[in-house]
This record gives structure tokens, sequence and C-alpha cells, in this order.
């Protein structure tokens, strides 16, 4: 089918040019199968919320360095069943798909707070952070640390709203999200929403449950009727499930020498279908491997 | 409804600080309704295209000053016909959905060519461009060419693989591509691809019916079984159909003060919900305002 073998060759590990020594050569695939297996990391079951949809499950892992306060919320709020029965209430085209409860709303929240400060940014003196050298629009560095993407200067250090980040919507005030309210980015990253709400962890399993929602009608997306709602069965952390009704997974370590060799296959591909290689890279056009745990 | 009220705040425009005679204060909407009618264009019959799908119409303006022969070939193909009962054949999160014809299928091409030189780039000189002054990852410089972005370097021009873009599949020759299988960024924008393909056009309206189609589970999202494609009702050329049953539509003139406006107003929100505005904008993060014609 020539449609398909369009797309084939991108994925297929082919020519050994004069760069070969500098370029990793090889597929992501074929670079994940032959990376030790210490370079990866089981996610920590105090660190993931399953959220359950009637589609399917979502897994996201908290970022508890960066928002400890909010994690810690987050997992307060998980363990009071907040969200069983909330819902998926905003859907904005290239943009975010939030959920949670309406205001008012009477959904006990056990241990957790009702607002907490944001935590925007951190300083970044004591964090490891693998760095990428290509120039960025937003700040004067970007890279990874502990398996999430970052920015920083000014001796700051944040995560950074790519795809797929979960953050914590907010009012005007600094300190009026709490965790309770939740949304994903589905498009070209916003980062002008970088260190202006706080990024509470990333979606490891499960994006396309979430990034296929119908988009709402309503400004910003929202959705206008509640029949358009996706009604949200329970979102659960791990850590609370029986082990036998856990996704275990585990995350490709941003310190490794695998996801070095990764980040540089990624800003030159070799493969024979690209005939132009950028040379750069983007932080948010990193993949961030995760795989079932064996 | 607290939820919503959290987002309200960023389309609501606000205080008047200190930089106000700098940047521009006022919603995207409210510059846009101030905005002189010349600023706006009507988008050329000859270079729309109509995609009926199931759900509804997807408006595309092709781009045909970078891509001449692929737009021509595109318009070809739609006086053929070509695409009518043709199909969504792969959805890939946070990256394309692509549509067209299974390999050696015989629907007749009309006056269409099967494969083109690529359309990669073209020569800088004499093209106007409405440049951003930030950094960008990829490029020297970017910025806007009569409506689509664009990046450029070393006396060349290129359009960029933003949120909506729509370009060619292609095999692994460079000549292999004809426009009769398109494809759409539906993620983070992957710009590794400027240049390796030809982007032919931009969607102007209906992005959110092709931006949700179910992920497909087959290698880069094919869907492995016909029954999970989306057949395509009809492509045709809006010149072609009888001026009642056309979408006209208007974009913003990116030559324009209004434009001009608009990338400020963006590059620092001065909306009371920003606490830091970044003060920088990434060229596929900037609106391409498009409304219906009066």
């Amino acid at each position: 089918m020539r449609i398909r073998s369009l797309w084939l060759a991108a994925v297929l590990a082919i020519s050994v040019g004069p760069a070969a020594a500098q370029t990793p050569v090889g597929s992501l695939g074929e670079i994940l199968e032959q990376s030790p297996a210490p370079d990866w990391q089981a996610v920590d079951p105090e660190n993931t919320i399953y959220m359950d949809l009637p589609g399917g499950r979502v897994v996201i892992e908290l970022a508890s360095e960066y928002a400890p306060n909010h994690a810690a919320n987050i997992r307060a709020l998980a363990r009071a069943h907040y969200w069983d029965g909330a819902a998926i209430v905003r859907a904005q085209e290239n943009y975010v798909v939030q959920w949670g409860r309406d205001e008012g709303d009477a959904t006990p929240v056990g241990a957790a707070q009702r607002s907490l400060p944001g935590e925007f940014d951190r300083a970044r003196a004591g964090v490891a952070v693998t760095r990428l050298r290509d120039p960025d629009t937003y700040a004067r560095e970007v890279g990874f640390s502990k398996g999430f993407p970052v920015a920083g200067q000014n001796g700051r250090t944040w995560l950074t709203h790519c795809y797929g980040m979960v953050g914590a919507g907010r009012g005007d005030a600094a300190d009026s999200g709490s965790g309770a309210e939740l949304y994903v980015v589905i498009g070209h990253a916003p980062r002008h929403l970088d260190r202006n709400v706080t990024l509470v962890g990333r979606v490891l399993q499960g994006m396309e449950l979430l990034s296929v929602m119908p988009r709402g009608t309503g400004a910003l997306g929202f959705y206008e009727t509640p029949q358009e709602r996706t009604i949200i069965r329970s979102v659960r952390l791990a850590s609370e499930l029986p082990e036998n009704e856990r996704v275990n997974l585990e995350t490709l370590r941003t310190d490794s020498e695998t996801f070095r060799t990764v980040i540089e296959s990624r800003r030159t591909r070799r493969e024979e279908w690209f005939l132009q290689p950028t040379g750069r890279i983007n932080v948010c056009n990193v993949p961030l491997p995760v795989r079932v745990r064996n």
C-alpha cells in the first residue's frame, strides 16, 4: 500500500553516512531495544494517577519535585474519590482538554486543600537538567529533569507546557488553584502559560482518549450542555489499588545515555526518508519514552 | 461556574499598566473587531478546497505561492473528483491525520500528474515576510507571508509545519508526492518535516473535524481495518461550486497593522489572568484569524 509506504520509511534505520560517528543511526524503537535496563525507572505508584474513562484508562505521572504541594493535594483528592462521577468539561481545539466539577459543587475533598499557592517555578540550584543545545523561543535554557520537560533562566526552573503535560486550572489569583480542576495540553505547546499555571504532571498512557474529545462549542471550548460531557468513572492513586490492578510503567531516565542518544537521533534524522535533517530539536519534540514493565 | 471562570479571564482585556503604550491592550476578539476592512482579504475560490466529511466541511486554503505545482495538481485532482469516496486512512497521536487512496487504486486523476518534484522551499528574494523578533529553534528567520507561517535562512524561505498546516505525503524520493495523499498537523509542530515535505496549504475552518479522528492502532497511526476509516464525501474546488454553496471566508492580512497588533498582544499578554507574560512568541503560537465575509 503506497500510502503506508510514504511514511514507513521514517521509522526504518538505513544509511550510514559520514556523520554516522557523531549521530546515532537507528530508529527510536531500535535505540530503546538496545538500552540497558538501568536506563529505565519504574514510575512510583505514589506519583501515579489512573483516570478511568468510559473509553479506557489514562495514566498520569505527578511531578512531585516541581509541584510538591499540588501533587500531595491531588493524592488527597484521589484518596477521597473526589473525581468519581466528575466530567470532562472542556475541549478547546489546539489547546487543552479540562476536567473537574462545577463551582460550588459540594463533593467532599477529604484531606485536600480547597486552594493552594501556585508552584510556578523553583530554584534552579541543585536541580539536574539534561540540557538541549538548540535555541528556544521562550527561555534561555531548556531540557529535561527526571522525565519532565523543563525550562529555566535567572536562577529559576519550571515545567514547560508541552503536549500531554497536565496543569491545575486557577482563577485570576495566583493561589486560587488546587489541582481539583486539571487540564491537559492537546495542541501546539502553549508556552505562554509557563510560570502562569502550576503544571502537575504528564500523561504517560491514554493520551489518545483525551485528545479526541469532541471540541466544545462554548467560549474557550466549554461544553454547553451536560450531555456533551464525558463522565469520569474514577480517579485513583496507583498505590491504592491492588498490584494486579495496576499498570506498571517505566519511563526512560532523562539523565541516561540512552536518552541522550534519543535526543541526538531526533536532532539529526538519519532515516533515508529525511532529505534535509534539521540538526535541531525543540524541547516539546523530544519523545519521552514509556514502556510497560516486564 | 468556577471551572469556567478559571479561564474566562484569559479572554477579557483588563489592566492598563505602564507598558500599555507599547503593548496592545485588548483581547484578540476586540482587536479584530476594531480592525479596518482593508486589513482582511477574501480567500480566492481558486485557492480554496472544500473537503466534505460526514461530520461537516473542512476548508483548506492552498499555498499557491510556495507550492504552485502542487496547488495546480490539487486543483486538477479536485476537478476530477479524485477524492470522492476516498478516506481518512491515518490518525497518529500528536502528529498527523492523513487522507487519500490506497496504492494502485485506479481512480482517474484527470489532468493531474501522478507525481511531482518536491516544492520544499523557494528563493527568499522578493518575498515579503512579516518577521517575528523572537528566537526560533529551527531557523534563523520566522514570520508570515500572505497568511502562512514561514521560516527562512541562507537565502531560502519555506512554509512551517504548524498545527493545521496541510502537506503532501511522499515516498523516499523527493519527487514521489503529488498532492493526492494529504496530511494535516494535529499536534506540536513537527518542524523536522520542514523542507522535507511539500506543504500545500492550511485548514481555515473545520480543523476540529480532523483533529478528533480516533487514533489508528497500526504503525504510524494507520487504521488497520476499512471499518475504521472515515469516508470522504467529496472534495471540491470552491470556484467550481455555485456561489450560494460556498463558504466565503476572509483571512487577516499578515502584512497588516492589525496583524502586527495581534502578534504584540500575544507576545505580551496583558489580561489580568496572566501573572508573568512571556514577552515572546513562537511562530506556531500566533493566531491566524479567519472570519466569514459579510
